[in-house]
């Protein structure tokens, strides 16, 4: 293990035990805690040090990964922890605004923070391929990146705003509700004819291939503001309204839950947007300054 | 050209276009017919034959292939013609309850019905890996396969139900506007911030990649009914009114179509679903029978 760096894992959810795990097994000497102490006791197991203490465990290595529910759960679970000379690395979800606050107040307390994010489950951690991106000092990320790299194989610094991981989380991480609410509408309605939602996943997946080739066009409608090639047309997405409604008269599941998204189009058409991209939702979605 | 089927193209839009141009394009004799005559020109000048009405477009050949907006646009288009001993492939969205009256109407008036769904975009016809697929029986799809399989590699019968496709069309296609807008969302919040949406292209086509690899895992949960390994939990999405309104704030971009999604959540948490997978909203989406 000569050379690895120690690492402190603090918060041991889901997700807190999968990286907890993946230092584990990549050789890196992890010293672990958690709120209820029970959750630590698999990471012994695997050769984990658990701390007495939230303070005891930030006093056991310069490097503190912190993996709890949000910044404020953060912020309360390390204070009564001496943060000086710490280098704090949070995965929670959260704002731009709640990443900044929590960065002000541990810089305050004497630690470098940097404000990262797990693109994904918890047992992709370790892949690879697996996402993360990190926001904060350039000189923070550059010191502990060989070690955050066990975490996920594309592992990017995004910029040195605190809050810019937040921002992208939150950015990118808009479509996860959506898409999949709409996943198990149709697994519903799959369901209700009487055939397993497995046979249509096939063909769910080969659909999301198909929205993400069409990212980068939209990307370059919204960057140029030029809307004007409407392949799929706003004016396409109209009728979702009363197919829905038929929908649910025929399968019984609820598809109320798009109704706003139906009145975006029908907002995007009434601005003239009918015959431009969908992209130009983009548009409707920017709130009148 | 000897031995490929000679074809009828009816509705010319943008989907309509890219199937008379792939025909045209693959050596197959192409007959055109659109209710605004121009949009016939460019076809012509590939090659295509241009029917003087619809009546003419349905006696030019035994196959006809029709991309207008909706099963009641092509009924109505078809209304002059002698259906009898014809061959109707339709490939326009609609409920199964639109296909299934469609189909009936066609029947009696002498033709046979196969009812299918492009899932993807017009530029993507003709690629090998473009999907599409078709329900009715099954005699008319082995009949036609080999000239329809040029319009996409991946062709696919589901089954004799005529309104099969559009039930997986619609079943599948839930996901589209949603996860769009979703993604327009974090467009307009990066903008927002002065940074170009093609900065987060990479990360948004990561993360629909993510959301496809659990489909298999979500689909499974559901025809089991158990819902119980909750990696990825309901409550774990509780928190995302709270973030959707700080990022409204921070950004200015319209959140408040999420609203419903929040409440499937509290609905689903109320229901007893908090600790188990997200796909327990299923459940929560199925009307009270
Ligand atoms: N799971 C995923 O798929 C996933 C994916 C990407 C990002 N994330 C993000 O990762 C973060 C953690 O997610 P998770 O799935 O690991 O959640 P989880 O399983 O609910 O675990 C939450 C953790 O936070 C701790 N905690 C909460 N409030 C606390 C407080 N006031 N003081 C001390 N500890 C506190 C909990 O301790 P106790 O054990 O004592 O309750 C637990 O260790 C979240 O921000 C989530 O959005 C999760
Ligand atoms: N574009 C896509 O990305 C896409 C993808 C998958 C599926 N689809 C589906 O494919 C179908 C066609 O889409 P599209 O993009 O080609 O639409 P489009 O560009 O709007 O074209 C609509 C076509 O229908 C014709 N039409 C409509 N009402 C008619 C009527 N009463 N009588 C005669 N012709 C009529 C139009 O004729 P005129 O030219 O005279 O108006 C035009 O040819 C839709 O059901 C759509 O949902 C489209």
């Amino acid at each position: 293990m000569g050379g690895m760096n120690s690492v402190t894992v603090i918060g041991l959810g889901s997700m807190g035990r999968a990286l907890a795990e993946t230092f584990l097994a990549t050789g890196h000497p992890t010293t672990v805690w958690n709120r209820t102490p029970a959750k630590a006791a698999p990471l012994v197991a695997l050769g984990a040090v658990q701390a007495a203490d939230a303070a005891a465990a930030v006093a056991a290595n310069p490097l503190i990964v912190a993996c709890l529910s949000t910044f404020e759960d953060t912020r309360a679970a390390l204070e009564p922890a001496d943060l000086r000379g710490r280098d704090l690395v949070t995965l929670n979800s959260g704002s731009p605004a709640g990443a900044r606050a929590f960065a002000a107040w541990a810089v305050a307390r004497g630690a470098r923070v940097l404000a990262g994010a797990v693109k994904n489950v918890p047992s992709a951690v370790g892949a690879a391929d697996t996402l993360l991106y990190y926001s904060g000092e350039r000189a923070v990320f550059d010191a502990y990146e060989a070690t955050l790299r066990v975490l996920g194989g594309d592992t990017v610094h995004l910029g040195d705003d605190v809050d810019l991981a937040a921002l992208y989380e939150m950015a990118v991480g808009a479509t996860l509700l959506p898409a999949l609410t709409g996943f198990f509408q149709g697994a519903a309605a799959v369901q209700a004819r009487g055939l397993p939602v497995a046979s249509m996943v096939r063909y769910s997946e080969k659909w999301l291939d198909m929205i993400r080739s069409q990212l980068p066009v939209y990307a370059k409608e919204i960057d140029s503001g030029d809307y004007g090639d409407g392949a799929s047309a706003v004016k396409l997405f109209l009728s979702d309204a009363e197919l829905n409604a038929e929908f649910t008269k025929e399968t019984g599941v609820d598809t109320s839950w798009q109704a706003p998204l139906d009145d975006l189009v029908r907002r995007a058409v009434a601005a003239g947007h009918g015959e431009d991209s969908i992209a130009a939702l983009t548009e409707v979605l920017r709130k009148p300054s």
